[in-house]
């Protein structure tokens, strides 16, 4: 796989944009970042870049697919529930001593579709309760993190599947170029104004401070009620080591954190859902007390229980998020079948986690407390779109009238 | 870089022979694996036969050459003395909790030949502090650990550097497969006669307790005291974790502990020193009561000063090791510029921390009781080849009597 000298130059500056605006390194700052092996030319030129700007010590890891798959089709069945704890807490250590995370994203998102459903979600299970530490540092903002993408030969294939395997790499780099907004002659100013509009919005839905919101459509009739004490967050923020980062390249979303026993009625997704190299699609729920009662999927129904029963908070969401279905990646018609990508095409919800960032006044407040307002409690954070130009929002204020949010996908209002 | 098909199946037996015979993985055993980049074909196998062995999980951990001179060449200068403690910490706990270690050798060896030594020093000692915690569980050997090697494409164009990169990588091929003994039918068959072979050695020298060994040659007349309760090793041992295992492929040394006060006399090295990515050649010393009070080199005088003046420890001696001039590696005729590859072509010495399985009843005696049996602690362990076809060695009585234990390179007995 070569890239053209365009996309080589492309290639660098979404590296320097997930340096300088992702992840935004402090001088004297560790980065540790994780990646798909194909996705060393953007892991080296990451490294130059936060050398560059100051970082002290840059340390990849590595994921195989091959070695994944591997480990499903030879390991014995009872060594299935191992996890690299050791690992995790190292790295979880790395951050609460001041180092910075970058997740570099492009799996195959279907690759495990041909495993056994028990034996993936042992694995899973395992993975996420050893990665627990690590992520409640990252789900409450501790510190600076960004994910970005890389154009993997597998993950391309899936997206572009009528195309040549180079053909859709270079289909998809357009596509994710285009996305991350490197494409313009000044990525880091063109950051900044984004990251301003954003702010716009969630300032203006934080002076708001509805209830709920309302989601209608095909097949969908879901009030999402808000937490009390809820904050909207969009594009860059100050993590809690004060360091001001963009989690998300691309980032098209404003979200906060819904009452995890304030959500009822149904809903269908509008995009499918790629899970841990598993694909669960046409997913319709039906919420009680915020509660996930019924769930149905016409694929991947075993995966969806199994994450269902992941733990209480599994059935309940931490996150609702509102993307306009103008946003440029919506635009592009591509289902990128990544969730850092197709949640910036979508309204979503997510299933688990909620973010501490997504709640006033943190720092005050014990975890009994935030629970109390509404927060959730999960090993679990699954975003899952259900947003599209056939879904209507409306606002639910206290005294239980309403507003239009956003009509066939679009904002109602310019804030 | 395409392997031929013959090469394709040596290096299964390689990876084979390296899970089986070298770490010996026991069943739900996780293991770590550190490699460089290039070494994903047999990190691949690896992991595959360790899957296939009962591992539970393989966490491989690649270095990336790239990477590294982006830091030499663009970090600041007050974030050198940065290592990944967390990481090494967080092996060092895998280690404790059962994991085994597996490192694949073959980095360019001249990486660092052309960046400042200070900067090369101070990073390489901040690396050597941080692993400390993990070396000392090696170098007690409490787990199973092997090192294996991989041609790589930088490695084998300094081993023949007259040679195209394609040609050179498949004589380095050719000179691993033979020297790892996976040349023949049954390489596992091979290797256990290799080991019986190297513990009677072992065995043999254990029995007769000498005092002392005297090296004598061009430029050498050293006297080499042995630890009290030294004990000779060689081949497959058991680690502390009760797995039998054969910590390098290849091995021909039979190895113990040098009584670290008591080496005096002159040495010159047989062969140049390649130490992080630099070059020391033409080594020659005077030792004093076991310490160095005088070291010159023609190449890298200042890196092997840095080198003596990490700890006390550096400038004294750790391991003392015997190979025949006729060892296969050594009738190769090849050098390898890689310790791996070089120490077992010809007795050495090694500067810096001791092992504890080279001293009799260690399970019983405290540091400070080893130290003063002649052990030596150290934040490093640096082979160095001092023997040839040109250097005699004899064994010294405790009674002050000689006996001769090699000419010219060669045992001057079978036990
Ligand atoms: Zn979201
Ligand atoms: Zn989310
Ligand atoms: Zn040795
Ligand atoms: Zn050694």
């Amino acid at each position: 796989m070569v890239l053209s000298p365009q996309h080589e130059h492309l290639l660098d500056r979404l590296a320097e944009v997930a340096v300088r605006v992702g992840v935004n390194i402090a001088h004297g700052q560790q980065l540790l970042i994780t990646a798909p092996l194909d996705a060393v030319p953007l892991v080296r030129r990451i490294t130059e870049h936060a050398y560059k700007a100051g970082a002290s010590l840059v340390t990849p890891f590595y994921a195989d697919d091959v070695a994944t798959l591997a480990r499903f089709r030879h390991a014995a069945d009872d060594t299935l529930d191992t996890a690299a704890d050791w690992l995790q807490d190292g790295m979880a250590n790395a951050y609460r001593k001041g180092a910075a995370r970058m997740a570099i994203t492009g799996a195959n998102p279907v690759l495990l579709a041909n495993e056994q459903a028990e034996r993936v979600s042992r694995v899973g299970r395992a993975a996420s309760r050893a990665g627990r530490p690590a992520m409640e540092l990252i789900t409450r903002f501790a510190i600076n993190w960004n994910i970005v993408a890389f154009a993997t030969p597998a993950w391309a294939q899936q997206v572009f599947p009528d195309l040549s395997v180079d053909a859709a790499v270079s289909r998809l780099w357009d596509a994710i170029f285009q996305a991350s907004r490197v494409m313009v002659n000044d990525p880091v100013a063109e950051w900044e104004a984004h990251n301003a509009h954003l702010r716009k919005r969630a300032a203006w839905l934080n002076e708001r401070r509805f209830a709920a919101l309302h989601f209608s459509g095909p097949d969908t009739d879901l009030t999402v009620g808000l937490a009390d004490g809820h904050a909207w967050a969009g594009g860059a923020e100050p993590a809690g080591n004060g360091i001001i980062c963009n989690p998300n390249i691309p980032t098209e979303e404003v979200f906060t954190t819904p009452h995890a026993r304030k959500v009822s009625g149904t809903v269908r997704a509008t995009k499918p859902l790629f899970h841990q190299g598993t694909l669960i699609d046409d997913i319709a729920v039906r919420f009680e007390d915020g509660r996930i009662t019924e769930a149905h999927a016409r694929t991947g129904q075993d995966v969806l229980e199994r994450i269902l029963d992941t733990d209480d908070g599994a059935r309940r969401l931490g996150e609702v998020a509102l993307v306009p279905a103008s946003s440029p990646i919506s635009r592009s018609g591509i289902l990128f079948r990544n969730t850092l990508f197709d949640e910036n095409a979508a309204s979503h919800i997510a299933l688990g986690q909620s973010y501490a960032k997504c709640m006033l006044d943190t720092d005050n407040l014990t975890e009994a407390h935030l629970a109390q307002q509404g927060a959730n409690t999960s090993f679990i954070h699954i975003d899952w779109m259900i947003g599209s130009s056939k879904i209507d929002v409306d606002a639910v204020n206290h005294d239980g009238t309403r507003e239009p949010l956003m009509r066939q996908g679009e904002w109602s209002n310019q804030p």
